[in-house]
This record gives structure tokens, C-alpha cells and sequence, in this order.
């Protein structure tokens, strides 16, 4: 092994931007004075992974066999912790984990985890998403169970604002992406949602590229930086 | 091989907020419409490594066998070629190249292309780095040989504005990090440079933080993402 079970293996590139800004939140979030007080990181980035939304739910080619090769190489690099940033790909954790022989951080667990130091600890969540994520009912189900209701866009919503606003995010164009987000944000809180999730980690990268909204929102880019560092701090005895 | 040779490797965690502005640089510089237009990378952040400053002029641990661990991970991995950015690294380039069994792209070549690419052909420049980088004259000799003079801050620039202004960035603080890199970009211009390298990758964090400068500047994190890009975009066969 090259690594040590210190080194936290980052299964990124879905998309790339998601995972640059995930290093960036990584780094910035750790409490640091010096390089060697940050988090050992290997970040194995391949966005040529088959898009996720249409190998769920079109005919796209399965990504499952790019994702347990990404996971096969943070393995061999010594890591000792998983984290991906992309929700969509966790409608693949279950044989994503049975592969990695070591924890992967679940991105729903790190975003309740969010909500609730955010002192949001019951009451109706918006969730936004990819098409895949919430027909999956990735969010749906693990924060129903653990006593939040979740509120989601309706189709034309996904149709004409959400799916299009994360294609602009993929092809760099921030801006663009805002103003279709910020709809559907207001449109979920309209709906009663006391909050929101922005449960696709493109979605917060086009949200921040336009002026702040007043609404409270869970960055699961931020959400999930905040567990990886949680891992990476526990003392190795407790793991 | 998980990788392939299309797979770019970065040797990053010096610092680690300067590898994640390469990645997020690499991914908003490179011509793309949706995750699978992006570049295969492996990002090796081990922030670990001894300090290279203290590791070449000072009483440091050696640098040298974390990196080569780094070369090794990354070659393993599969990567075709390699970036390293930091520049102070590259002091140890000869020795990570005869390890790595493909090619380094060099930062200090990189930053003469993008001199060049902003039509600046010969000239006086302004090298901000660490100590150790100008000691080492990783600029001074590769910029000279190319037909630059290079002008480089005093000792007490950079006892008192450049080293600690680094180790500002290191620490987070990066607004706090461009009043003293600013002052030494303008007594830079003072003494004759026409342009300022920010040989350090550290420093263009600093300088970002802070409102414009009114002369032309290097970002090496910028010069080495395009170098990379050009790599990743040239056929294989002519590899």
C-alpha cells in the first residue's frame, strides 16, 4: 500500500467541476495553519463515467463497472474512507460498497447530518436533483425515515428548469444555470418547504453563481466535505 | 493498469488549496459541453510532504521520497504524464522524472508558454516564488536561457512581504495574504519589469483575493492547467 488508512479516497469527475469544488470546500473547511495539517487526499477523477440520469432511467450505458474501477484504484492507492461527489451515483452505493472493502460515506447521511447543525431537525425539505436521484428516491426514503417530509419539482420543473440548469453547469456556463435554479427554489418554498436541498452537486455551483437567495440551503458539496473531515479527524481507534 | 495513458496525474497537496484551483482551473479552461469532454486525472494531494523551503535551505525533513511516493502512486494509477504544481517541487524535477517512466510537464516551461502566449517574447520579469524556488534559480536560468531577465524581490521583500504572505495562503487567510504580495508586485514594476511571474502557486490565490493589478502576471496554476490541456489534446501518436 502507498497510502495509509489516513488517506480519504475521493471518487469524483461527476462531474469535474463538482470535484474541483470539493477539494476546494475540503481545504478550506479544515481547521489548518500549515500543508500538513490538512487531509491526505488521492481524488481519482474520470468524468468519461457514462452518464448517470440516462443509464438509470434511458439507454445509456451502465456506469457501474466505471465506478468500481475508480473505486478499485482509491483501494489500491491505500485510502482508507470513500467519499463520492455526485448523488446520482449513489443509486450505486450498495455495490460500490461491497467492492471498496473500507467505509463510503453516504452523501444523504452527510446532508442530514447538515440539516440538523443547521437546527432544521424535522418539517418539509425541498429537494432538487437530477431525474435519476429522485426517481431513485435517494432523499425520499433516507431523510422520510429519519423524520423529514420531502417536496420535489414537478415534471415540467425537472423538464424545463432543473435538468436543464445542471446540463449548463457540465458545459461551465454558471450563470446561465442560475436563474432557472432560483425558480424552482421559490416554487418549492412556495410549496411549504421550510428548506432546501440541493441534492445534485452541480446545483449548488449554479446557485452561488447568482445573487443569495432567503432561504435556507443544504450544500451537499459543503455537507459531504464536512463528513470527510469528521472521518479524518475521529481517532483511528474509534473507526 | 486501471488508468490509461490518456490519464492525466497531478502531484498536488503543495499546498492543497493551490491542487484544487488546478483542478477547478484544468476544468474551466478545457473546451467541454458535458462530463465526458472533461480530462481523466488523478489527483495525489499529499499534503505530508516536508516543506520544501526548509527541506532545501533550512534544516527540513528531505521532501524527496514523498514525492517519489507521489510519482509512484500516480504511476501505478496509470497516468500518462504527470503535473506537479507547485513550483518549489520542481527543484527536485531531474529525480521525479527519472522515476516517473513518463513525462513531467515542467511548470517553468509552462509559464515561458504563457509568457509567450500573452506576446511577451523577451523583457525584464518580475519572479515572485519561496525563498528556495529563487535560490535554486528553478526561473532565473530556464526564463533566462529563453531570453528573459529575471527580476527577483530583496531579502527584506521577502522576508517580510513574500514568505510570509505564503504562509498566509497556507493558512486560509488569502485576503489578508494580498496587501504584502501587491506591495512587491509594484516595487517589481518599480525596478523595470514589464510583467510579474507568480512562480509560487500560492501566491496567485493571494493576489485573487485583492482588486486588480494594472500589469500583465503569470498565474503558474493557470500555465500549468494549459500545458496539461494541450498534452490531453495532442494524438496520441505524436506523444
Amino acid at each position: 500500500m502507498l497510502g495509509d488508512d489516513r488517506t480519504l479516497g475521493v471518487l469524483g469527475g461527476m462531474g469535474p467541476l463538482a470535484s474541483a469544488q470539493f477539494m476546494l470546500r475540503l481545504t478550506q473547511l479544515t481547521p489548518a495553519m500549515r500543508d500538513q495539517d490538512h487531509i491526505p487526499t488521492v481524488l481519482w477523477s474520470d468524468p468519461r463515467v457514462p452518464d448517470r440520469t440516462n443509464g438509470r432511467l434511458g439507454d445509456g450505458a451502465d456506469p457501474l463497472p466505471w465506478l468500481l474501477r475508480g473505486v478499485e484504484g482509491l483501494r489500491r492507492a491505500g485510502c482508507g474512507a470513500i467519499v463520492v461527489p455526485c448523488n446520482t451515483a449513489h443509486g450505486w452505493y450498495d455495490e460500490m460498497q461491497d467492492a471498496a472493502q473500507m467505509p463510503i460515506l453516504h452523501i444523504v447521511d452527510a446532508a442530514a447530518a447538515e440539516l440538523r447543525r443547521l437546527g432544521i431537525a424535522s418539517g418539509s425539505i425541498g429537494v432538487m436533483g437530477t431525474r435519476a436521484t429522485l426517481a431513485m428516491r435517494l432523499y425520499q426514503d433516507r431523510l422520510g425515515a429519519q423524520g423529514w417530509d420531502c417536496i420535489t419539482p414537478d415534471q415540467r420543473e425537472m423538464d424545463n428548469l432543473v435538468s436543464p440548469a445542471i446540463a449548463l453547469v457540465k458545459a461551465n456556463r454558471l450563470a446561465d444555470a442560475y436563474p432557472p435554479l432560483s425558480e424552482v427554489v421559490h416554487s418549492l418554498v412556495q410549496r411549504g418547504a421550510t428548506s432546501v436541498m440541493l441534492g445534485c452537486t452541480e446545483i449548488p455551483l449554479g446557485i452561488q453563481a447568482g445573487r443569495a437567495l432567503e432561504v435556507a440551503m443544504v450544500d451537499t458539496i459543503d455537507a459531504l466535505a464536512r463528513a470527510a473531515i469528521a472521518w479524518a479527524t475521529e481517532s483511528p481507534s474509534r473507526r
